[in-house]
Parts: C-alpha cells; sequence; structure tokens
C-alpha cells in the first residue's frame, strides 16, 4: 500500500483544494492519503474562517468514492520543540483536538482510535544542526504509548539520525511529502520523478489494515530512490522485486547468463560481494525498474546451482548500512 | 585523450570501408584511432585479394587530414591461446609482420616502434572459464619487454582477472571497442551508450606522445559508467573531474550546502565514508555528468573548512577496489 | 504580450489558491493575467463565505510583485444566455459589480474603466449547435459599447463563428484558458502544450498599455498550433517570426538554399503558392520553432532577387482563410 | 511491400560490406530491398578488383534467407544525360550488362526480365537547373518498352517535374534511399527519420509479386512525412489508414465525437473542405500516427449519419494537387 499521510491544502497553508490532493494522489499511484491541516496554524484563516477542523476531510473523503482512494482523517499538532510537530491520524474528531496541553492532546487523539508520529524531527528550524535528537518529553511520550512513529524523510531530507530513533525506539519508520504547493512542481513528476511515500505491508486493502501494519511498525519508506526500512521489512520486499526469471551457461563455457527481473519501480543498485566475478561489468550492477538484466557470471565450473550475494546499495537498514541479500540461482538441465 | 586501438573494416574481417571508422570516430570525439586488421585472418579475402596489409591504415588517414583525428597503424596479430590475439599499434609496415612464430612477429613489431597488447584475456572461445590467466608464454613476453599492455575491457565484457594481471605485472590497463559492425548500434549511441575507450595522459596531442603515455602505464579504462586504471592514474583524472563551486551554511543552521561540479561525462557514484551525514540522502550519492549537484552536509556546528570523504563506486583501481576521494571543502566567510 | 484574462481560483469555483495562478503565469512565461471570480457563483461559499470580490486580486498582486508579472482585476459576469457569460476586466471594485440588472452590470464595468468580453459563446451549455450567435441583446450591448471582444477561444475549444461575429462587429478577438484546476494538467505543459493565451500589441509593458491594445483591436490568438486575428494584426507578427538568414545558389546550380529562421514559439505550416517548386520537398513545408530551415528554390536560372509566395496553413484570418504571406529573397551577390 | 531499390555498397562506391545493409533493412522493416552497384563506376576496384557484378548480390542474398527479407537483383547503369542513370532490377546477370552502347545495355536489362527506373532526373550536377526533363532518348526508350519508371524521390530531394513526366508518360513512380553510407546517419533514424521508399502494392509477397506490381504502376513514394501516388494508388492507402473507429453526440448537443484512428505510420495534415466547422480547431487537423484523433463536428442538429470532406495535404497525386477524401460516418443509434 502506497500511502502519504502529511499534506497540507488550503484548510491549513496549503495552496490547494482538498480535491486536487485526490487527484494528485490517484495520478501518483497512491492507496491512501491523510489531509494533516495544522490545527493550530490558519493563515488564511480571515478568507476561510470555518472553525470546523474536519472539513478538508470531508471534502476529499467525498472526492475520493469516484476512485479507489483512501482517506485517512488526519491533523498535524503543531508545536514548538519538543516535542515539534505530530500527525495524528485514524482521528474521528478534528474539532477535539484544540487543546492547549500537548500531552492532552496526543491522548485525546489516542482516545479516537489516533497513531501518532513525530514530523520532520531534523527540521532546520527546530533543530539548526538538522540532527533529529530524541528528548525527555519524546522518550515519555513513547514510552506512555502516545508516539508510534517518525519521519525518517519528510519532504526532499532525510535523516540517518530519525532512523537511528526508530530502530533504537522501536517505533514506526515513516516517509511524507508535507505537500504544501503541487506535488508535480515539488517532486519533478514529469521527470519521472516520484513524491516520498511510506509503503505499508497491510494484510487488506482498508483503512483499518493500514493502521494495524502502521500500529506493528511494518513500513518501509520510498525517496527518491532510496528504500529505509527495517531489515524485517525490507527484507520481502527486495525478495519480491527481484527474481531470477532465466539461467543457461553461455555454450560450453563456465560463464552462467542469470537473467535478473526487476518489477518494481526502484532501480536496484547491487554490490557484489559474492565468490564469483562477472564477466560483462565490475562489482557494481544497477537493475532498472521493470526490466530484465542479464548479469554474465563466471562459476569456475558448469554448476547446477549457486548463490549470487549482493549489497544493495539504495536499500538501507541501518545507518550507513544496506541490505545484504543471497539469490539462489538454479541451472535448468537438459 | 580518447582512443580506441582495436578496431576492424572489410581489410580483415569488418563490415565497413575504413573511412567509415573515421566517420564514427569524429562523431564520437575521439582523439586517436588504430585500424587493428587480422593479419590471418582474411575472410573476405576473395573479393578483396590485396595482399597490402597496409590499406586500411591508408585509406583511414587519408581522411582523417580533414577531421582533428590522429590515425595510428596497428595490426592484430591473430594466434591461438597462448599467446592468443594481441593488437601491435604504432608499427610501420603490416606487411613484415606475416610470420609463422609468433615470438617473431612480437619481435618484428617491436623493431619498428610498436606497442603490442594482449586482446580479450577474457574470451571465452580460447577460455571457457573466461577467467584471464597468465601464462609462461606471456610472462616470457612481458620479461622480454615484447607485451606492454592488456585489454582489461573489450567490447562488451570487463575482467577483474584482466586487471589484476596488468597490476601485478605492471602492463598497460587498455580498453577497446573490438567493433566489427557500426559502433552505433553496438553500444546504443542514440540512446547515450558509448563504445570503450582508453583515455591516455598523453603530454601532447600527437602520435607520439600518445605513444609515451602507454608505455609509461598513463591510462584509465572508460567503458559503460566505469573509470578503471591504476590508482596513480585514476586520482588526478577524478581530481579534475569533480570540485567545489559553491558553499554557504543554510541560514543560521550548521547545515552545509556544498555544490559539487562534475564536469565529465561519467555518472559519479559516491558513497559517504567521512564523518558527517546528509540532509537530503543516505550515503550513495549520485553525480550526474555536467551537473552541478547540491549535497547538504550536516557539519554539527558552522565550520569554515571540513572534509568530504568518499569511495567512488564506479571508479575501480583493483578487482572490488574502488577509488577513495578526499574533498576539501572551504566555506567562504563574510 | 502574452495575457490570459479567463482564470479562476478557490474563490469561486477553481481549486487553487490565487498564489498558484501566479506561478503558473511565470513558470508559462505570460505577461498579465486576470482571475475573474464569478460574481454570482460561489459553489465553495459555505468554507469561503467572505463577501469581498477583491480578495482573490488583492492576495495575487501581493505576490505577483516578486515577479515580473501583471494582475489586472477581473471578474466573470455570470448570466444566462443572453448575454451569456462575460468577463470585465480592468475594472476597480468588484463588490460594485453585484447587481442583479445585466446590463447596468456591464455600465458600472464601463464606469469602472472596464474592457468587457462575452465568454465562450460556443458553449453546448448554453447554445446546443455549439455555434455562437449574435442575439439583438449583444447587438446592442456592442452598439452601447459595452461589449468589447468575445472569446473566439475558450479553453480547448474554437469557434469559427465567433471569429466572423468579431470580424462583422469589429470586437477584439480573444482567447482564454478558463482554467479552473491546473494549468499543467489541462494543457499538457509536460508534453510541450501550452495555454490559449491573447498576444496583446500593446505599446508598452503595462497594464494601461494592454487596455488600450485590446481596445484598440490589437490581439492575436494562441491556442494549440494555431494563429488567429485580423489580418493587420496577424501580418505584422510573421513578419517578425519568419526571416531569412542566408541565401547561396548550390554551386554553379540555379537551386537556391534559403535558410528561413523561424524564431517563434509556434511550428509554421507554409503552403507554396508561388511561381517556383522545391527541390527537396513538394508545397507544404513545416517550420519548426525557434530553428531554421533550409527550402531548396529552383528558381530557374541563378537571380539576384526572388519572392517566395505563401499560404500560412496554422495563421487564421477569417473562417477558412489564411494568412498569405510574400517574402523578398535577396542572394549577396560576390 | 516497402521496398528501397536504389542502394550501393563497397561494391560500387558504397562505403559499407553488403551485409550491414540487409541488416539495416531489417532494422528499418523493409519487405524488399536491391544492391544497385555501378556497373561502369568502381573507386575501390583497386582493393575490390573482382570482375564478378553480381557479388553484391550474392553475399546479400546469403544473409537475407535468415530474414524474412527480399533481395533483388540488380544494377545502376551509369550514364550522362541523356539517359542519365538508371537501375535495372529484376536482372539475372550483371555481368552481362557491361555494355558499351545505352540502349543495348537496356534491352539487355529487358531480356533478363529486367525492370529499369530513371534515376534523380533532377540530379542538379546533370541538370543545372534541377527540374527533370524529358528528352527524345528518354521517350524513344518509353516508347520501346524499355524504361518503366522514374524517381520521383532520391535521397533527400523531391521533384515535381518528375512526377508530372511519370503522369504523363504513365511511368512508374519511383522513391528510393540511393544510400551509399549509413541509412541511420543519413536519415536521422534515432530521431524517428526514415529512408525513402517505394511502397509497391504487390498481390503476395514474392519477388515476381513486387516485378508485377511495378510493371502494372502499382506504386507509392514514401519520403519524410509525403505520401505521392497516383491517385488510383494513393486513395485506397489513405482509405485502409484513417477509419471512424467511434462516433456519438456530445450530451443533448449537435457536436459529434468523431473518433479517426490512423494505423499507419505517416502522420496526416487534413484540410477541413466539407460543410462543418469544427468545434475544438479551425479547418486543419493532424492525426500523428497509430493514434486516434478526437475530431468534434458541428452538424447543426444531430444526424445517423453525414460526411467529413478532406484534402490531405501530404498526400500529392499531381504537382501541387492533393488527395481529396471523402469519409462516411454512421452514428450508432440507441
Amino acid at each position: 500500500m502506497k500511502c502519504d499521510f502529511h499534506i497540507h491544502t488550503v484548510f491549513s497553508d496549503g495552496l490547494v483544494w482538498p480535491t486536487i490532493r485526490v487527484e494528485e494522489a490517484v495520478k501518483d499511484g497512491l492507496d491512501a492519503i491523510s489531509l494533516t491541516e495544522h490545527i493550530e496554524y490558519q493563515p488564511w484563516g480571515e478568507d476561510i474562517p470555518n472553525p470546523d477542523r474536519n472539513r478538508s476531510f470531508e471534502i476529499a473523503s467525498e472526492l475520493a468514492k469516484a476512485f479507489d482512494l483512501i482517506v485517512v482523517h488526519g491533523v498535524e499538532i503543531t508545536r514548538d520543540l519538543p516535542p515539534g510537530h505530530a500527525n495524528a491520524i485514524f482521528i474521528t474528531d478534528a474539532n477535539k483536538l484544540m487543546l492547549e496541553d500537548s500531552i492532552e492532546v496526543y491522548r485525546e487523539a489516542k482516545r479516537q482510535g489516533g497513531f501518532i508520529f513525530w514530523n520532520h524531527p531534523n527540521w532546520i528550524s527546530q533543530r539548526s544542526d538538522g540532527k533529529a535528537t530524541l528528548t525527555d518529553l519524546h522518550k515519555y511520550l513513547i514510552r506512555e504509548g502516545l508516539l508510534d512513529g517518525i519521519e525518517v524523510v519528510n519532504d526532499i531530507t532525510y535523516s540517518d539520525e530519525a532512523l537511528q530513533i526508530a530502530l533504537d525506539s522501536n517505533i514506526t519508520i515513516m516517509g511524507t511529502s508535507d505537500i504544501h504547493n503541487l506535488v508535480d512542481w515539488k517532486f519533478d513528476i514529469a521527470e519521472g520523478g516520484h513524491r516520498p511515500i511510506t509503503l505499508v505491508f497491510a494484510k487488506e486493502r482498508t483503512a483499518e489494515s493500514i493502521r494495524e501494519a502502521l500500529i506493528d511498525r511494518r513500513t518501509v519508506v520510498w525517496y527518491e530512490n532510496l528504500l529505509v526500512g527495517k531489515e524485517s521489512n525490507l527484507r520481502p520486499l527486495i525478495d519480491a522485486s527481484i527474481r531470477v526469471v532465466d539461467v543457461s551457461y553461455q555454450g560450453p563455457s563456465s560463464v552462467a547468463l542469470v537473467h535478473l527481473e526487476n518489477n518494481s519501480d526502484a532501480s536496484f543498485l547491487l554490490q557484489n560481494i559474492g565468490a564469483y566475478t562477472f564477466h560483462t561489468t565490475a562489482d557494481v550492477v544497477t537493475l532498472p525498474p521493470h526490466e530484465t538484466t542479464v548479469v554474465q557470471v563466471k562459476t569456475g565450473e558448469q554448476l547446477s546451482s549457486f548463490f549470487l550475494h549482493f549489497e544493495v546499495l539504495n536499500a538501507i537498514t541501518a545507518p550507513k548500512r544496506h541490505l545484504h541479500f543471497k539469490l539462489k540461482v538454479d541451472v535448468p538441465q537438459h
């Protein structure tokens, strides 16, 4: 499930009507979005004075029915650091979150069934060194079960420090667009770009199932050409993305032609850390998206099966750590 | 100097007239080529019975005068392994190389001033495992000064084993197209591809200067997006290709915007192995060719200068070893 | 001056905040726009109840200062046919136009200095045959000087009948986008498309000068690859767009190589209606935008000067009539 | 049947081995080619002294077996004007055409079953005004049945005068590449270009059937975006290329949405010469290749069927004359 759970419209400080967000999401092939207006920050309030904080959700939900798009009710709780900004999604009534005390807002969101994640902990307006850092308040929130996730990717930023916090505290790894103007402009859609999203490994295509998966930390972030997630989530994704579709030895030689199909949108960047050298390239191999790439492996002698062993340079499991990935190659015997 | 020293025409088993090779080279922006016809293999001999092995060179040289292209006289000595095929370039009379004994051919080429390199030592028609291996005959040839280089890249193949031989024996690292039909077809020129070439670090733009640089082992091979060479040759190339063109801290933050210009045709694939994390990406950064890329570096506090430290994943100095590259960043003080 | 004087935002039934319209216009290279909200049609009124009809203009004007963009104050007077919809631009206070009687609204707009044009007279919701037709009320409005122009192009429609009305009644030929959602989506900007605009031949780059030119009927509409205007406006535009930049006879032959430069964004489609045949093409010649095209003219003997005579198939001066265009070619004598 | 019957290789003054011509033709999707070496002009004769003028055909035929390509035996008879150059194809022995007297060569070609056409009658090296002109000798040859066709298109030239000759003398309209270097370079294949070809309306996909169609004048030339042919040949081609695939009235309006499918490689340029105006464009409509284009027709009232009437600006039936084309549109009744 491709999800973007951090989006603004004219109902806070965004620049489009909620229906445009639905259309953008449909064009981008997303499964679920949440329009997360700032509760406390309403710069267009003079023109849009409506005190009902649920309007954005209502308008988008109405149009989304015409498409196969899930709209999750959400808001952005907009506070100084700590705790900073946070999104509460899967809530039921945004108006009840207009409370002064930060912790009380989190508690109310939780009472409504909310999933809460810390937004852009690396935001240089709040942390001038850009390094996400856990405060005592955050530790308290996590301990109390009030903070479920953290944005490792927000807009066009990525944070190794946020990733480390997610791993250390076992909270959900999130990536969002935080879009205010147009997705097409911000993320160069016309040139093949895409917005940052959270891949949520839900069991069914329902809001409830997405919520369950988020609570269970089953996410991978897809940002530019990076996949970021816990090894337990990344591994099955890579396993499902790359597969051997054909193998044969080149004539009587011991050079095996291994056809690797990449059925994902990512361009995989693989570093060979196995025992065999390759016949047509050095140790770094690129598998372009939705293509089959032939890797020629010098196995020394003709084998009936062997392993390829790669480090996936664009799949991050921890700061400066990439997924290691073993691929069994069975050679059909004629 | 961009050079391709392994090319065929209708005067051996190639499929075009020598002038097409000149036009291809000009279109590809090369500085020097050699038409290296097989001396001993003449499949079109029935139609082109001319016993003069210098014709191809003569015809190409004539047209090359109209362009700024150096044509080096060469041939391919075509023998079983060992010694296998070898190119002798910078010779003066190909006809004198029509000798039965392999070693005698090498000696005659040397007498003419030739530079001799072993072709496709990984050729599976001669080595079924595709692994270049030094035989006693090769060792003898090297010891005697009769073998100056080795193809690490030939056509669409690359060989870690050949690279190791070049390093161990201190012979010149070569990369060639070995083109028989059309360069545009073989190397997908229309889609932005390029033929494998040898970058020769000559002091002047003359044939003699190229020869001196080849003898002195001053080469880097440019194949697909790979640069392959001895560290002493690769480092100055990378230094000349990537430079800091602008630096500033983002407002009062300690996130430095480092503008890295890549003025080469290569798309550099850099892995961050330094002390600082980045603000907009994880540890792998791509610098597209002829573009300036901004890397946002979290230096912790505002510094007047600092170092970036990268492993250049597409620059190979030895099998499975990439160039390490340090870049000093000076922040202008206002 | 590239102008789009029919645009909507969330302040009537559009889907973006006014600032997005400014950014779109800047990206599209426009000189002037007008945000023409429906006075009487306010579907988002529940959320945006502000009774001030000048807000959209005020917000856009504020941002436009940062760019070199002229924002003209305007509104859409939204009535049944006749008179149908009309835009009044160059007004000073939209609120004063909230009047019941149609003719009174036109009179008030005029009192404010307004330029008024009939919108989409071919709109099939109001004219089921899509054929713009002048009613007695329109004739009255024109006679009284209350109706200055007519949209020959609106959104993705073009109307031969509206063009005929403009010519017969001598009112200004207008083309507008009537954009409600995003310009990029509607007009395929990423694939090289552009929105319909009115080229206004103003003497200076000021709002007042644009108004003077509109009143004086000095416009050409630029829609897809069509230019539509009165011959007196189209001819100087074509003269300025296509010029002979080089001429020479091919050796001793009487075939003249005429280099025609097209410095416009239009791809000119020329039909040869002159005396000479061409050496490399039949009678239809395309001049791609911002390119120089060589036309080889068989003049029979070498001449010191001659004329090319074309019908410009994509330049419309009246229904089914294209501009005829003569080009003098002087051959430099050596 | 897509045919190119004027091609050179190293066996006359071309620059590639015959097999490259086969590969080029296969890449270009041709059905038949002829390698038409100059009999009398052999600039590479010093290197390729083989007196057998059938070699080029033999070599190409051998490779063509592996593909679905017909290679027709041919030569270029290379004489001063008159008669100028001519190709004789469907001959059986080129060596027998090495005769001094021009007319005798034509007679011998005919004895072998040859089809003979006049090459580049507009060639400025032979006619400095570029205007193809019939001499008494040509008239004699045509009268005697020795000259069957004429190149209206050769390489990158087109000749209105040659077309007029073809029509006046009722000889076959031919278009050829006359390629000497590489088709990819000359005709910008990478940018979507194509070589000039002759479309031959043969009954079966055999050499004999092609010959029969050529003799019967059933050809259309396909050059850049032009189709050139007799009306009787062009009309069925256009009929087969453009068809109505869907029609419906837009709601209750009388604007019909006519979906026109263009299943050809040509981009048809249609000028509306019928009774109805269009709703989204003026009188010139483009139908891009292999796309369906919707034309919105204002029929005044809802009709059960009507006609569209176009002049096809890129289909030439005579100098400055384009095919007129009527299309019946039946509106499905629900």
